[in-house]
């Protein structure tokens, strides 16, 4: 009987609470939890659900790998039988449930617990779910946010046996998850490398008040994908420098490759985060250029007819005696020196490089 | 016969006075000391205050975990009085009493001694008290700058015997404070993240000159709490390095799951830090823009009615010869010259794309 | 039957794919693999073309030499030929497929594999390809993104004999190698060195909107350059310090001797940042004095003539009692205070200094 | 017969002189150097200035503590006579005569060298003077620049027997002298917190050009500051590493407490900075502000009656056919059109939010 | 038969040359070499410029100090003969003739080679040239970029035997020589203080676009002085740490003190870098000032103006049947509304603190 949790609780309302306490912490409302064990070795190969009754029966051999899958974090029984299952520790479990982990790893005695963030761009809003991975000895347990079709493509090579995967233990089945949640940051970046010269060209040829707003949320996005990947690095360095008996030597090997792409995509951030804040110079410059050019309309229009302006309210003046008025040429006389003064100021303005 | 103390003094003026020297420095009135004495093990429990007469009556026992808390550091005979029961350096007593303590650990021969930070968000401010923590054998002493309801939680966990506390050591009961104090930058950064988010709409939606002071002044409050959570942060690094014979190594695990909250407390912190500076970004420019906007339509206005008003002049002139002004269609004439030089104008800022 | 690419695959296309899958990734159509085969030593020099059926007969002696160098990754066929000869790695090969990898040396137990970046500044724009080294007991094999005379210079050097070349082992050819490609950055930043004086100039003597444009362009290069040249100079400290048994003692002290180059340029490229960001400020402040410069002449201009308009105004109102009208002197004393008023104006400006 | 410096030398023209030659190096004029010897044990004390000739008859004794106090640096023979007496290198008497030594701490094999700077906050304005120290095994020579009362407190402290100083040894003294040093930064912050909140005050409710300079001067007054602070940091931390035989195990207790100090003033030094730069921040932005409101206000006011001015030249006009001017009601039509075209512009400027 | 070269080599020229090829890089022309050889020893003393063709006959002695000091880098010939008279790796070599090195400090198994820089303060610029030390068990090589009176000082206190520089070794007179490389340092920036302070000045009191220019320049002069300093820094560090047999223990000292006199350059260094910094930020916000204090004038001209004259026009207006323009007091009310009018502006701009 198992109980579904129907939001999820924020991390301070959890404070003061016993150590291990199990509540699923985090934003949005949690699924129910989905159990797959799939058993794999050289000549072996079976992948089912596993109904909530039938946890128990679960056994491990040190003939295959057992991964055992679980997808939404609302059933917390289930997350339970599992971890006295397998004598997982409860500030583990707690860990499980709470979806803000910054990204860790974590050896302990019997097993090795791992958090990652897997990142996905959707409608133009970037979206995060935690994974949690446990290694043992014959098998890998995985607790990921919510059910989707991350890990459809290893599921798919453990099955079709490509790759050496079938023939390697569950270390190997790590790397190949921390893989593929590493090589999901890809289109997640090339989206943001296009939308920032997007944004570069908008900037430099029409800057818009709009495009304030998406540097800014562009940055944003950069913070918050630096806050999963720096530690992420560490994770995969100290796992590198830890050299658990858990991971074989060979398999190192791919470990360090992924720490490889981790490294590259951690200078893509940095590349972008220079970016942006060059676009928002560059933009704070245009503004300004712009300014300079409404003034320059301006002040060329105002000082040309300001004085013209004054010369024909002098000749609008009623006075009695103004011997101008009557003299013949007057008019003429005044329109000429009108025009001096407009030649005079143009050319000032030529001199001045304004015009 | 204690003497209560009236007001703190200032760290400068305690210059030149012998180190060790019992003087509460910091801000604010002390609160007259009292002391709580709670014993617990598996079967036992009792939570009594304590008189400053029965100090002297308080024995620890291996059978029991001792925990010593007093709140108040007005009282500074009871401090005394319990400095010198407990064997504590007076290094360590002055370091209780001034309340401007970086947070720290020090690893004494008989004891450890950590000061925290308690934070809180009070009003709309941030309020913080100095905690300090003195680990002994089968000991907690604690002292509080002000008596409040922080720990009550933990003392009900204990009373109720809920989780393990009960059954563990006092380097468990250690960690149950630091993680309750830890705990309690979860609301205060929570806080500060709505505001933030508030304060975006508000600079992008309609900037005020009194955002420029929100900004100014969530930008203190982060460095400010920055000042507490960095040390904190090496505060429980050196904890975890130092493996102190006083903390059992399954509560250390403990210790390890407190500096990861920790971690991701700082790293909120960056993360806001650096959303601040994005905002004060976005307030700037902003504010540039509305600048031009006012700009150009001040260009605008002036530069379509200057010529117009100019030529409104020319023939408000008073010359004798004007051949213009008897000329039948000299009005309509004006007019249209005024209604043409108005269209050439607007097309003009059209192609600048100013309307 | 070599099959060839007819096009690279973006690293996000990739993702799922087994480890060891060789498919080039990168930017541009790749180019047909051409391998081409040097074997020296003191008194023997042979270098030819090696079509792609007779890559089985190399064979490596240690007598000579032998440089393999591949240019082109199109032929995925012959480089794994070259891979399963040679027993290389297939995560290696994966990598030098991969043309978007960040500089780095790895220690493989039979081979040294490194990855280097060959940048060239054509046609302003700055060019860049991979490459990567791989260092046995007796051979060094190379792959080149593309094909070009980077390399002419060192045959040249092996084929005349100068230099030490001939008589030392593969470590002094990887190092020859790499001094030429370190060489290569000097024309790039003494380009980079002569555009910034003259946009330096440009922006002191003459600024203009597409000054910003180019501060932008120069710094995102720079940027680029820089996520090259840090790992670059990691690669070779970490060849210092690793002392790999296929390095011998001597060749350590050119190796030793890149690595200063590399620092220099290093050096160079943090010189050109704060420059570049100097210009931004030395533009953006040239901006806001020639917006001063606008506004101070509109300003004069204008506060002259307003104060001089109004009195004109004043004495083109036409009330029928306005004794300064009639008064015989009232012209010539309209005249004289407007004098007089544009005198103390100007004064007014010469003592704020705007005159 | 010793003679006296009348004026320091500027660093720059010492150079080419060979090491150890002893001219006073700083600012200002050197003040006669007053030696003044004090001896101490559990139950002896005594204090007295010694005469030039009577340097000679110093002896230390294991039984006391000697302090030997150097006031002013101008009398160069005394400062060779102790340097002999007490066989101090001559690098180390140069250095004493340098006052713009970088804080540092040497250890030479018979006694430990540290410079540090004391700071002061005299008339507005930061004061610092150079001290020097020299621990050997039973004497402290110490340095001081000027002749001042910043020690009198030690003094008294050893006078009155206040404290555990006279029951230990040289060691303790040193720290009496640095912990001395050390808390006199807190009234130099604490003025400038002082300032920095009325700067901050004056910033937001009426900004002033001289803010600007003060916010200059804090800025630079934290730099210099600065500059004392951290070197003084690493020589505290070097010596609670380095452990030297000089300073006995209970004293080093008391350097940490020391150490916490200065890190609570890097602390606040840090916290400063970062109050300062907001504080610019804020300035710029409530410059832009103000602008941004006297525009404003131009904009409205010449806006509204621009066009209005128009109206009344259309209607100044001397055409002489115009039927407006002959209608009966032209003269309450052109008001009322005025009045019209004033409220549209009104509306539109309430529209933008601008009144 | 040497042969002397005419002009220096870009870096980038010597691209694809086999390591060790002897050519001058740098800037500007190199002048022929001048060898100058000075023995000395407690008792002995030669100091004479050699020919080239008796550079084969300079013997070294264990009885006396050899210092082979060459002066321009022109004539190749000559320093392959001393290269291979005191068998100079061919690395060295050619470091000694690539001016652009950066500073650095090698050690080979009979020498250590280290690279300085002499920086010269000379009308206005900052003038620097590579100095090339070769320590050997009892000589000392330097190889100088021009040839100029940097180490009279040096030779003039052997000559006059003042010091200990005569009873020394060749490390010793190395020691004199870097120590006069960093002297010269104080000069250069004691003229950049100046300067600064000067500009401070100048920017607060009468800023001037001129101002940018020289901040500019003062920052970029500072970057090139940071890329020779701190690589110094390194060289003296490496130098204590690496503890070379060529350096006896008690000449070890006198580095330590050349260390930190570098270090205090790298601080003031670091502090002018600030406070140019500061320069910049007061520069820019006084011209924000400036353009404030312009724009209020405009304002208030214009806004008390503009009303004034709409009403003159109002009364200009030629409409038949305008009562206010026969009324008999019609010119005095139309006056006093206009003083009106000026007195409520000048009223609003008090109250906005405008005036």
């Amino acid at each position: 009987m198992e109980e579904v949790i129907q939001g999820m609780t924020s991390q301070s309302s959890k404070s003061g609470m016993p150590p291990g306490t199990l509540i699923p912490v985090g934003e949005g409302i949690p699924s129910p939890t989905v159990v797959r064990v799939c058993r794999y070795n050289k000549t072996e190969f079976s992948d089912d659900v596993c109904a909530p009754d039938e946890l128990s029966t679960i056994l491990l051999s040190d003939e295959t790998v057992t991964w055992i899958h679980l997808s939404g974090l609302a059933t917390i029984e289930i997350i339970q039988t599992i971890g006295s299952l397998f004598q997982i520790h409860p500030l583990t479990l707690e860990d499980v449930l709470n979806t803000n982990q910054r990204p860790k790893i974590e050896d302990y005695d019997d097993y090795l617990y791992s958090v990652l963030r897997i990142v996905r761009s959707e409608n133009d809003t970037i979206q995060s779910e935690q994974l949690s991975l446990i290694l043992q000895k014959n098998c890998l347990i995985s607790f990921q946010e919510r059910e989707n079709d991350t890990f459809d493509n290893v599921r798919k090579r453990i099955a079709e046996g490509k790759g050496k995967i079938r023939s390697l233990g569950p270390d190997y089945l790590l790397y190949a998850l921390i893989d593929t949640v590493v090589d999901e940051y890809f289109p997640v970046f090339e989206k943001i490398g296009t939308d920032a010269e997007d944004l570069e060209e908008a900037v430099i040829e029409k800057p818009d008040p709009s495009n304030m707003e998406e540097i800014y949320t562009m940055k944003r996005d950069l913070i918050h994908l630096r806050k999963h990947i720096w530690p992420e690095r560490e994770v995969l360095s100290s796992l590198l420098r830890g050299r658990s008996d858990l991971i074989s030597e060979p398999t190192m090997r791919y470990f360090s490759d992924v720490a490889d792409h981790l490294y590259q995509i951690a200078d893509m951030l940095e590349t972008y985060r220079e970016m942006v804040t060059g676009l928002y110079e560059i933009y704070l410059s245009t503004l300004s250029n712009r300014m300079n050019e409404v003034m320059k309309v301006l002040t060329i229009i105002a000082t040309i007819f300001i004085p013209l302006t004054f010369i024909a309210g002098l000749y609008g003046m009623n006075f009695a005696e103004m011997p101008e008025l009557t003299w013949e040429y007057g008019y003429p006389a005044a329109l000429l020196s009108m025009v001096a003064v407009a030649i005079v100021m143009i050319l000032f303005f030529r001199k001045k490089g304004w015009v």
